[in-house]
């Protein structure tokens, strides 16, 4: 990783966490519900789709601050996902960045509340935060996902829903961080679009560079099992296509993102890296 | 219950259930997820808490319109916290409005995405709806809830937390709902602090009543298992109280629920008539 993207992914990694320690610090919760919540919202996340958030606004010209309450959203709508995710119903996944999922740490019952607590309170912040357009883009993105995960439990197994599936079950959130960043920053409807292009092949990119870790990455680096799609025989990018052609698509998807910026320029800068950095990422 | 007091009901009941089927028509899903989260949407729910928002509004001077996509949110957000509660990890009920669980009907993980999704999809109309602070009292109880539900695990067997359980399960939503209605009618401090001590009172009314019916109750009439409470030695109002004071806390209750209204003269016929209808409630 280049030192440049780094140090702006520790940027907003780093205001996102403490936005998210106040939030909640002040909630009305405790006891269990209040731990089991920042036990996996604090599980050492990288902070992407907030770092997608906060960068698209700053991008377009916004601060960050405006755009935090939404950064927080997208982090906790996103860990409830991975909470419910790992339930014995759904993955059955006992790890999860390393650590004991949720549920074996806390048992399902509460693992199912500290999800619906999370992805409530992901409301509550952006009750509050005063830009509706990034409340609209978040919402859709977090319906859109929920849509994802259920075509995934009935049609993973059918080639011609692959791209679909990915589409609404990874694509929808990854597209949502940059838009809502977007919309607090005012965006224009040309800046949206060329930010929604970039969010859609980048969210492509996301996903099958995460298929091939889970054949050429390693459980240590990643925190979680490996090998699990083809040992379950999972339709991905990598057990349809191959690894190699997996590779070419990849590359491919990362230059339509790339292509996606040109209006950009010189400030595209930290979706340009990012985009380097996830082709050849190795977690 | 009263000829007027029915009608009303009726009348709110119908403007949500097709607002909710337009919802549900057009939202961008399909399959087992649409159909599993319509199975309990339509699943012949009373509708109260879109009632209660409705006549809020209207109460205040509002058009029923104005509050619709709140109450529609509300209905969502209590069924999905039905689904929810249903689960094999929570309750482990297999019947719900007479009819099988969403889990029973669809398996565990249609269940818990048709609970996630309907969430969701709650915030999404909300998102779109333009009453700021109608988002805000329905996130607030959605996330009490929560934390109700949570509480009722680790909690449920000691007194002193009865009040407190059920005030965040029960009681937060149907605040939330009476305070949303208000909000969309744009009330001022001084109704929205009556509204908000009749909400309190109605939500323990409501929930004393509930546990009365309990233990006196059919399960022809309620749709699911009655006696429960006291088979698992479920710490209520009636298990605590013994069932003669239960009742007349009821009474008390609804007498501090009608003495909110005072302000509001003639204009709170509609909840005079549903206070008296909860207080001697058969279903």
């Amino acid at each position: 990783m280049s030192s440049r993207l780094s140090e702006e992914l520790s940027r907003y990694s780093a205001l996102c966490e403490e936005r998210m320690h106040d939030i909640l610090d002040v909630v009305d919760t405790s006891g269990i519900n209040r731990e089991s919540m920042s036990y996996s919202l604090f599980a050492g996340g990288k902070r992407l789709r907030p770092a997608l958030c906060l960068a698209s606004c700053e991008m377009l010209g916004g601060r960050a601050e405006d755009a935090v309450s939404g950064a927080c959203a997208l982090e906790m709508i996103h860990t409830y996902s991975l909470i419910h995710d790992d339930l014995p119903c759904m993955d059955n996944d006992d790890f999860r960045r390393g650590k004991p999922s949720n549920h074996v740490a806390f048992g399902e019952a509460n693992a199912l509340l500290a999800g619906d607590g999370l992805l409530t309170l992901a409301f509550l912040v952006l009750s509050g935060c005063g830009c509706t357009g990034a409340v609209q883009e978040i919402a859709k993105g977090a319906f859109d996902m929920v849509t994802g995960q259920s075509y995934d439990l009935t049609e993973s197994e059918n080639p011609e829903m692959l791209e679909t599936i990915h589409t609404y079950k990874t694509g929808a959130m990854i597209r949502a961080s940059v838009l809502a960043g977007a919309a607090c920053a005012m965006a224009d409807e040309a800046e949206r679009e060329a930010l929604a292009r970039f969010a859609s092949a980048y969210g492509l990119l996301f996903q099958i560079t995460d298929d091939i870790l889970d054949v050429k990455g390693s459980r240590e680096k990643l925190g979680k099992s490996i090998g699990k799609d083809v040992e379950e025989h999972k339709l991905t990018y990598v057990t349809h296509f191959g690894l190699k052609q997996a590779e070419e698509m990849a590359r491919r998807t990362a230059d339509e993102a790339r292509a996606a910026l040109d209006g950009f320029a010189g400030k595209a800068s930290f979706f340009l890296d990012l985009i380097d950095f996830t082709l050849d990422r190795d977690h």
